[in-house]
């Protein structure tokens, strides 16, 4: 990561699949807890958390979420309604977060991070992996703590990861 | 558009493609402005300005890129590099923006649209339109105005946009 160096105050992860972060410690700490709430809501298929993790109307009245090959929902009604559909349709699934990346400016924090997905396969009692996923989730703060106001996540297909990155 | 309607001040579009706003009028202008800046960038194959609408790393150090299908990119060198390869691949693009959607938080602003992309097929006078993007751009606000945070784009695959969207 040498070779990354920025400015402006990162925090650079040590262990593998921990990223970076910028922000106030307990800030960025938050935000990461409300991310992991996001993804224990789908892992769970609980809904009622999913409804807590994502922004009420007056804190972003805009809510956005793009599932994979989706076209953009809005509005706490349609996001909502897409998380049911999903988790009446998933029998199993767990998500394994890597390369997570976290920026807080004022009131919205920017967490970007890789999905790397398991579910079950529906006949059988053998698990399948389904690839990775590359995930945008901008969060805002509120009275009540940090709510999700943008999910964007979409199949990574082309991966580069190892190729040597130098100034265009 | 009617059985959509939001609190909070929301400004809805009256024209086709013109979607809503919720924030400061001169905000939500400016925005537009900076996002259409990103697509000219692209259309133009313009590096200098595509270098402008990027957040400098002392605004967001924390830039994020997510083209379609490939895994996200952080930091102006590789997001940067990334797009020097795109407009050099790139014979010709455009880019007709539908169902653009604008939130500004503070100094944030997250704007959600579909970029529905039309290419110059290689080798013929031809264009092919290559389908439709979902997009979401955040954008901060800086002293030389507001300067791309986030780009993720992803294919659309499914469509359900003529569906009867209800309360779960």
């Amino acid at each position: 990561m040498n070779d990354r160096a920025e400015p402006g105050g990162w925090t650079p992860g040590g262990d593998k699949g921990q990223g970076r972060a910028l922000g106030d410690p307990d800030d960025v700490a938050a935000v990461r807890r409300a991310n992991a709430d996001l993804y224990e809501a789908i892992e769970r298929g609980d809904l009622d958390l999913m409804e807590r993790v994502w922004a009420q109307p007056d804190e972003a009245a805009d809510i956005i979420c793009v599932h994979p090959g989706w076209m953009p929902l809005r509005g706490r009604a349609d996001v909502l309604r897409s998380w049911a559909l999903i988790m009446a349709n998933t029998t199993y699934i767990q998500f394994v977060l890597t390369e997570d990346n976290i920026g807080v400016r004022g009131d919205v924090a920017v967490l970007s991070c890789e999905e790397n997905i398991l579910t079950g396969a529906e006949d059988s009692n053998a698990f399948v992996a389904t690839g990775r996923i590359a995930a945008t989730n901008a969060f805002v703060r509120t009275e009540s703590g940090w709510r999700l106001w943008l999910h964007h996540s979409s199949p990574i297909i082309s991966d580069d990861e190892d190729e040597d990155v130098e100034e265009p």
